[in-house]
């Protein structure tokens, strides 16, 4: 019932109990990571009629049209580089797209192929690797990494990501910073997600695919985030957006998103960065001692629980 | 990590890629397309018992009885003209409200007959042409203009107003701005919608028809609209809202609205106009050959996608 | 695109159509109106084992228990009479917040026996007539006012309505302001109500029942309400609030209910009043050929639309 | 239509019936009480494959090691013990988070044994009494408190509460501030929750689960509930959080609770306290006859209601 008169800084000084030294002594790594899913969406949804659904083709089809010129063009003009993940089918139907990323100097990563849930899907080593064969076709290599189509990704994925030696992985949330996932044998740097740094709760509003949230304000929306970059801010640490060319790249969001990038560059001390430079960095932490990652060792179970 | 120092406008001046140029130099055009669906969404939702259930069905009749007479004082006294869109029964049910809509100078447009959602409906053709001869008789003419109800849009009804030489549709996404939707037959401009301008999420809370939305204050949901005319002004794109008068005109929403548009005509520069004046506006500068609009090529897909 | 430059005020006063006259000339009339339907909804939604559903049963006796006592203490010391809505059920289990609720003068409403939805209810003679006997047993004589449960009032409700010589019902949308509902046999006073002045979107959060709504802040929720209050007393309108004790009873929330009730009690000119002195007042005005009522006449239909 | 110009104080003086006098003459009792789930929810919700949900398990695991060390952590510096809830699963998966919430005095309650719906797990003693070997074996003595799963507690588990001597349980709902619940052979402290105060609403977003809320930003999901605070603080009361390390333990919400919570220990005059320690106050009360609490007497009804 007393205070302890200790003053806020102290506290907040652990909010992150292991926090990771970024380059050149930024307080924050920031990533804006795009998932361009375009109508992959409704495809994968609807496969017997879909390719009919022309609202939630044309919905999907503003991504790599409209969405993502804008959002490179911002990009170029600010000076700063960025991680798309698209799904195969999306890279072969929106070459473009693909080329007009790879040529800002951003990172194209691994999405599945028709952004099916690896949980619902069977075969993911036919999927995973069709997809892989269209990144290596159109984006001229492997990606460095990979996120699981609405983050559901499994062991069987997990062992596909070792096997065919991707370096990072971003569908999954036990962590507030980069944490190591590591199997019998190998691993990779998990770039951690959030239900309160995505834009699907706030601005997804589509009955086709059963995801129906109550459509939010731009500044409401995107002003969740801002809170959410603060308070990794003032603990020094990650802060990744996992938002869509379709959603936040429209007009009214992308304006307040440029602004906010804008303002951070010019005030605070922040890092933004490609995951594979975040990879990159973090890899040579470690190979220098100068950073011990924390673990979560895979798989996490052998059979159902509580039995 | 390094702003580029770059000034804000020449940053938004990007954010459209070929804006159109608008009559008189205004900045922005700016429509209020009300869809007027009174009772249809419970008759088309519920065939069996609808016409028992009147409280959906007193909520559907405020629209023509109540809203439609108290927005169209609005428009007479602003001087504005505006676009309406409304299924063929509900022309046939509420001749008072299409008669006092058309006296005020404004569109009606085709939205279905009895609000069938075209992919849930298995002959288009009967339902469409319904619907056009009840415009024919109680509008005296064809609409020049289509929205699909639920915006539920498919390649027959592309082929449809194609046949029947519609200038406008008024349904899809794919874009900020008005562009051309092209088929091998023919094509028409696109009005693009968006769920950030929609009432549908901020105040539609009807369960009979399965949309449960939370429903916001006025302001609160209005103030979204809002936001996204500020960043189309801005731009100098195209402002439209896709708003219902059983739900925007209700008496707390629609004051708001009046008073933001007796400020947005005293202090902004912006073309209101109906939809047919845009699409007139938008032949007159392809014919003086002083605007090229992106165009999107019908059908998009011959069959299902990723198999 | 030229501005009218009439004044705001001339606008406003036509945003209601037909205004009603208030007593002693009062700017708006206001009705808080509760339905207080305790654990009957968990009762008529899992009827098998909902006796034994503890959390839900809480939750409703909350109302009767804790929210009426606090209400009614409010009401008293602010002078004001209301009207209350309860299922014959719940007048039978809780005849201590009845007695409570007549002895301060308010007005007790029928609201179905078990709160049973009209159309999904086979006999509403049956439920009716029940939930007739409990009024009439505990509350000393007819009620003179009917709201359906979940306003799913149909033709067979409205016929007994008449029959019963009912003066006002309250669950249709038709309008802003009181309004005659007649049919070939009678008729009575339709007092309208909204989903914007329900409490059931801003606060439940029912699973067992289905309904679940993002619960939104005392001071959000609430103020929504109040915002359609600014717009009925601006018009000279009915200000109608649709609200339940276990919800808007709550103690953070009736705290600023209570102080909003102050408040405009002190700064507005406004008729707080039960529905039945609404009745009376209309009644007086027609009887005195001093208002005209707009009129809704009833079956609207007599079968299936849109065949 | 009049005010009465009684003034404020005194109408908030009676919010609250019976108000319990705290400790110290403290004007409010507050606990923060957490459910700490982990991924049981994702495996009693999907038993079959649950173990290789990936994303949803590391959503949980983010509860007992990221979480909880820093609330632990913030309780440490401003010297307040409070309780946690656990399932008896959790308590066996994750003893180091058991353990370092008993070493800073905190206390942990039942919370069934894998997240089970006492409604819809047949054999509650079963259940029950697994977790209570678990909390036995991991905690060093039986739990004094008990709280249901979902809230969804029924007769057989108050029957069960009452066999095994707890002293308090948490998943009613019907009033403000603790009461009594009593049965023919015993009773306990009932320590109300409601869905004002618990953070599922604001921040759960969990498809699997079949839990879909929009995400709130932190301010917003957390400002509703310090409106819940000043209105129990404003009449005496009882202000208990039911909030959960992955979703109030996040980084940006949990920094906006620590300052909240640093704010109110040095400004107001607030008794923080773990729910036994409240129970242990209530039966000195209760002892000294210093305050006669509501009972609420169970069961309830004997069968189905409104036969």
């Amino acid at each position: 019932m007393t205070t302890t008169g200790i003053s806020r800084g102290s506290i907040e000084a652990r909010m992150i109990q292991n926090p990771i030294p970024w380059p050149n002594g930024a307080r924050c790594a920031c990533v804006i990571s795009f998932d361009m899913d375009a109508d992959s969406l409704i495809h994968i949804a609807r496969p017997d009629d879909a390719h009919d659904r022309l609202y939630p083709i044309s919905m999907g089809r503003y991504g790599p049209n409209v969405a993502i010129p804008r959002i490179l063009e911002t990009y170029r003009q600010l000076g700063i580089q960025q991680s798309f993940f698209l799904p195969g089918w999306c890279v072969e139907t929106y070459p473009k797209a693909v080329e007009a990323i790879l040529e800002g100097g951003h990172e194209i990563g691994h999405h599945g192929y028709l952004h099916e849930d690896p949980i619902e899907a069977p075969d993911q080593r036919y999927w995973f690797e069709r997809a892989l064969a269209a990144y290596q076709k159109y984006c001229g290599g492997k990606p460095a990494g990979y996120r699981a189509p609405v983050y559901n990704i499994n062991q069987e994925v997990v062992d596909l990501l070792v096997e065919h030696g991707f370096r990072y992985e971003s569908s999954m949330m036990a962590d507030d910073i980069p944490y190591r996932v590591e199997t019998a044998k190998g691993g990779f740097w998990e770039m951690p997600v959030h239900w309160g740094t995505d834009d699907w709760p706030p601005f997804a509003h589509y009955a086709e695919i059963g995801y129906m949230m109550p459509v939010k304000a731009p500044s409401t929306g995107l002003g969740a985030f801002w809170e959410e970059f603060d308070a990794a801010y003032e603990a020094g640490g990650f802060f990744m957006l996992i938002v869509h060319p379709f959603l936040t790249g429209r007009l009214a969001r992308w304006r307040q998103v440029e602004t906010w990038l804008e303002e951070t560059l010019r005030t605070k001390d922040v890092w933004f960065a490609r995951l594979d430079q975040v990879a990159d960095h973090l890899d040579g932490l470690v190979a220098r001692a100068e950073y011990s990652p924390r673990v979560e060792k895979l798989p996490y179970y052998s059979g159902p629980q509580g039995g």
